[in-house]
């Protein structure tokens, strides 16, 4: 570790993992952590528990804003693990002088997103810090799920699996981007920030069993799939062309040298299974997101490598993230 | 609610409750939230659930630093509740540049108060914000426990109820206070910052029934009694000259007038319960602390009003505080 925390030990990828590891894991470990992914099985599995916190900088983006941000974030965590988004807490930290009206414009937020998850806020907190203290406000959320589906993990990817996109990447990275540095060039870029439990649903009442499912936040698709092939010691092979890219965020990673598979999403979730049923599960997901397709298969080519193919016949690895691409994403 | 967020807003007083009502309730309202207290009863009542974040400044003070109140803090809320705390979740929002050693030393603390409740942590957040954009660490913690004890409520002190103190009061808002002032004054001053399910668990085995329990933080002594006369429609009679303070909180009081009764506590809690249960109690109390005493009891003589009774024999009512005394306490 270095002697001071950077900006990259919070980006989703390599820095952050090895200051997770080395600083809370250490101090912290146990059996439920060390199984932990997105979230954490407690009470024997029936439930899932995960906790976020939102930084997220402008507060208010084309496609959202924090509130709708630290709800969907949560409660994707909770959905990814094949549980039911049930109850909510939110700590709330508010720089003093902040509008009352923008707060409230994102508890509405939050609001009609918990209606989407069909899920209660049963507690919270509410700090004031003096100015200069916290940037704006910063939010807190805690979910906890009840688990429909078991065994959906990280490490349980095996080969001839199908990998699906739930949509087109990088829209929240690249629409965070472009408030930022007051890039107006793509009216129509929007943060794909959105809830996904209600795809998770439609998925599993149509008997589809996940084997990983992973919404590609900070750290982006890069960093799901480099995940899947470590914890699973499998190879990822993806086809380039096949994943979907908006017309927007591809003009912003071409102006900007940005890998757009590293870009953050807030409502794209990466979903491995039997390739048996991957037609199944790519009619669902069409239902809620056109873009959705099939991207990719697992193999034993290069364990624990992800590999593209590219519309060129060439390969490459992609690798996992590091370095710090956009601090406060989320 | 004013046009934008006061400092005064975060107080765990008047203004706080306000925000929370206007602000908060009305958007996120719904049964469990409605009889929520120092934290929620979830799944049928069989766990509780809370939330905090933390914000005190300094991060290291006399008798504790940022990570131990972080998990003291919400573990206290769980004892409360007559719940024994048994997961946690840690979010941690870090300023770039903040040294890793101090961040260890934080996270060394939580650890050693972690074994004290008997709780793990099954997962966690770390967010690292650019320079400025928040000051030095932010924790969140949420922990969910399991009730050992049900009926527990600010809504259920009955007339004729003893309240006992655990220990004397003040402690941490003036350690924060001497703290940040550089005030030398007081060198045995230490924050009381402490976990109490232990004195919780040793009251609940010996057959004690507490009728209410709240640690007094924000807002101390004085909001406690007050948000409990109120719930319960009693009136809270205490003798002012029993209870217990320091010798350094009292000249910290003396000094600068603040109320002692208003000031935080990390690690004090009042109990309300049967007076025929009180000796009983106090003795178990008093393993723990040896200042713990009774210091009132429930009447009907002014329905939520908090009144006390002074050693030259005349009364005064203690009200609901108000305003802003020491801002990022916790």
């Amino acid at each position: 570790m270095h002697e001071t925390i950077g900006l990259a030990c919070g980006n989703g990828g390599e820095e952050n993992n090895e200051l997770i590891k080395k600083v809370f894991y250490k101090a912290f470990a146990n059996e439920i952590l060390a199984k932990s992914e997105d979230a954490a099985l407690i009470e024997e599995g029936r439930l899932a528990m995960t906790t976020d916190s939102f930084t997220v900088s402008p507060l208010f983006f084309a496609g959202g804003d924090i509130g709708k941000l630290a709800v969907c974030g949560t409660c994707n965590d909770l959905a990814m693990m094949g549980a039911k988004p049930k109850y909510l807490t939110c700590a709330v930290i508010i720089e003093e002088g902040f509008a009352t009206q923008k707060l409230e414009r994102i508890v509405a937020s939050m609001q009609e997103e918990l209606a989407k998850n069909g899920v209660v806020v049963v507690g919270g907190d509410t700090k004031v810090v003096p100015r200069g203290s916290v940037d704006g406000v910063f939010i807190t959320t805690t979910g906890i799920g009840e688990v429909l589906c078991e065994g959906i993990s990280s490490g349980a990817l095996k080969e001839g699996d199908a990998i699906l996109l739930s949509r087109d990447i990088g829209a929240h990275g690249a629409a965070i981007f472009a408030a930022r540095e007051g890039i107006a060039l793509s009216s129509a870029l929007e943060s794909d920030c959105a809830s996904l439990f209600p795809s998770v649903d439609a998925l599993l009442q149509a008997g589809i069993k996940p084997h990983a499912m992973r919404d590609a936040t900070r750290g982006g698709v890069s960093a799901v799939l480099n995940e899947w092939a470590k914890s699973s010691d499998v190879c990822i092979e993806a086809e380039e062309e096949k994943i979907p890219l908006g017309d927007e965020v591809r003009g912003i990673c071409e102006m900007l040298g940005f890998e757009a598979l590293s870009l953050a999403n807030e409502g794209t979730f990466v979903l491995a299974l039997e390739a048996a049923q991957a037609q199944q599960a790519l009619k669902i997901l069409q239902t809620f997101h056109p873009n959705a397709c099939i991207v990719g298969q697992v193999s034993k080519k290069y364990p624990q490598k992800v590999v593209l193919h590219t519309a060129w016949g060439t390969t490459r690895f992609l690798e996992m993230p590091s370095g710090e691409l956009l601090p406060r994403i989320c």
